[in-house]
C-alpha cells in the first residue's frame, strides 16, 4: 500500500506483483504487450478529451448504452463540446460537463430514452467480484466495466465507480441530452440504475482530479466562468489516422489474469495484514490499469 | 447532482436541502451559524498542513489513536515535515508523504505502537450508519469520524474512507514512525484494522486530490523529486494564536440534523429516482461536511 510502507516497505523485497497487488497500482511490464490480461479499445469507442491542463480518455460502452452512445458520438464529431466547460464540480463526487444552458425545449438535440439496464444475457461476459453486494445481489466486470446484477430481474447494469461517465438528466427518466458527468469520489452506488452511464475514464484520472471545483454551498456551481476547466477540444479514436492514434489497452476482465487479481484481493495472504481482512470486494475499488502507447 | 440535472434541474427548483442531499454537497447557510449540527474543532487537534500549491486542514482523533497523536504533534512542532514531499502517490488509493528515507534504525525518532482498533465503550459516541455492512458488521460515526464496530469482539475502528490519515508502516505491526499518507480515493476498507487511523481531512481535499502522483508501475513512487508536491509548512492549531487562527467547524455527528441526513440518504423517495436505491448506506459515501471561517 498504501499499505503504507513508505519506501522502506517497497525497497527492501515485495516483489513487483505483490506491490501492484497490494497498492492497486497497475502492473507494468514488458510481459504485457503479448498478454491475454489486456484488451486494446475499438477506435469508434475511444474518445480524447483534452482540457487545458491535460488529456482524459474514456472507452464508450454502446453494449449498455447505445442510443447514449450514438448521440454522444455524434456530439462529438459535431464538436459540441469544444469550448464548453465543467460547471459542476463537487469534491468527492462529480464533474458534470457540457453547455449547462436552460435550454431545455429549445434546443435542437433529441433527448435520449433511458438506458438504466438491460437484459442479462448468458452471451454477455461477466466475471463475478461479489455476491451480495451491499447495493446488489451480485457485482461483476463486464468486458472492463463494474457491473451488477439481478438474477431475479435478468437485469445488469454498470455501477457508479470512480471514472464512470454518465449523462445528467432531469426529473423525467427520457430527459438527458448533452451534459455528462464524470464520478470523481467514493461510488454513489444509490444512483444505480436511474442514469444512463455510458463510459468510462480509462486514462487521466489525474487530470479529472485537478477539475476545479465548484462552490460546495451552491451545488457545486462555478460561479466565475472564466475560471472553470474547459474542453479544448474533443475527439473521438475514429477520427484519427491509425497511424496517429494512440493504442489504448484496458484489463481483459474475462482473462485468468484478471480473475487471479480478483483472487489475491479478496483473499489477503500477505504478513502485512496482520488482521486478515474480510473476504469481500468492492466492485469499485478493483484497480483497473489502463496503458496508452504511441 | 449529479444526480445529475444540470443547472436546469438545480435552477428549476429543488430546493436548497434538497439540492445538497442529492449532490452529497455540504449545505451552507447563515442557519448554520448557532446549529447544533456543527461542532468546532479543539485547536490541539487541528493541523494546517500548507503545501505549495494550497492548504490542508485534518482533524486529529486522540480518543482512537492516542499514542500517534502524541508523536505527530511533537513531530509538527519540531518542523519535521516541513519541507518534505509527497514521494508515493497512487491515483484512486492514497498520497504519502513523510521524509521517504531508509533511516529504519538510523532514526532517532521512535516507533509508534499498534493502534489499529480499540474497546467498545458505551461511553463512545456511536450514530448508526449501517447494519450490516459489507466489511464490518456495523459501520456509524463517532465524533465526526467514519467508523465500524464488531460487537461480538467489543471492538470499534476508524475506516479507510476517503480523506483519512493514517500511518504507514513496514511488515511489523508496530513499525510506524513519522511517514503517513492520506486516502485519496475509493475506500480501501481492507486496509482497516491494519493502521493507525489517526485523523481525517476536514478542508482542502481538492489539493489532497492536485498532489502530483508517482509513476504507476513503480508503486507509485514519484521519482522526480523536484516535481513532488511538497509541504511547505506544517502547523498546529493549538501553536497559533487565538485571534489567528482560523475557527474550524465539521458536522456534529451526534446531532439530530445529522441523523436526518443519514434518514434522508437512506430512504430516497424524491421523484428524480425511478428507481428506488436500496435503503443502505456507505459510511464512506455519507458527505462529511466541514468549513472554516476567519
Amino acid at each position: 500500500m498504501a499499505s503504507p510502507g513508505g519506501r522502506l516497505m517497497t525497497r527492501s523485497g515485495f516483489p513487483g506483483l505483490l506491490t501492484c497487488l497490494l497498492t492497486g497500482a497497475l502492473c507494468t511490464g514488458a510481459a504485457q504487450a503479448e498478454d491475454p490480461t489486456w484488451r486494446q479499445v475499438a477506435p469508434e469507442n475511444l474518445v480524447f478529451m483534452d482540457l487545458q491542463h491535460g488529456q482524459v480518455v474514456i472507452e464508450l460502452n454502446p453494449a449498455f448504452a447505445p442510443k447514449t452512445v450514438k448521440q454522444f458520438r455524434h456530439l462529438v464529431k459535431d464538436g459540441f463540446y469544444d469550448g464548453l466547460s465543467f460547471y459542476r464540480v463537487i469534491d468527492g463526487f462529480v464533474a458534470q460537463g457540457g453547455d449547462g444552458s436552460d435550454l431545455g425545449e429549445l434546443s435542437e438535440v433529441p433527448l435520449i430514452d433511458a438506458e438504466f439496464e438491460r437484459d442479462w444475457s448468458p452471451d454477455l461476459p461477466f466475471t463475478p467480484v461479489q455476491k451480495p453486494d451491499l447495493f446488489a445481489p451480485e457485482t461483476g466486470f463486464t468486458d472492463g466495466f463494474a457491473a451488477a446484477r439481478d438474477p431475479a430481474t435478468d437485469t445488469v447494469w454498470l455501477t457508479h465507480c470512480p471514472g464512470v461517465v454518465a449523462m445528467a438528466r432531469n426529473e423525467g427518466a427520457d430527459s438527458s441530452r448533452t451534459d455528462f458527468y464524470i464520478v470523481m469520489g467514493q461510488a454513489p452506488r444509490y444512483l444505480d440504475r436511474n442514469m444512463n452511464v455510458f463510459g468510462r475514464v480509462v486514462h487521466g484520472m489525474e487530470v479529472v482530479q485537478a477539475i476545479r471545483r465548484g462552490a460546495p454551498g451552491n451545488d457545486g456551481i462555478v460561479e466565475d466562468e472564466t475560471a472553470a476547466s474547459r474542453i479544448s477540444h474533443m475527439r473521438l479514436g475514429s477520427e484519427i489516422p491509425d497511424a496517429e492514434r494512440p493504442a489504448v489497452y484496458v484489463m481483459h476482465t474475462g482473462s485468468k489474469g484478471f480473475e487471479d487479481l480478483l483472487r489475491s484481493r479478496r483473499d489477503r495472504t500477505q504478513r502485512f495484514f496482520h488482521r486478515k481482512p474480510p473476504e469481500v470486494l468492492d466492485v469499485c475499488q478493483v484497480p483497473m490499469a489502463g496503458r496508452t502507447t504511441r
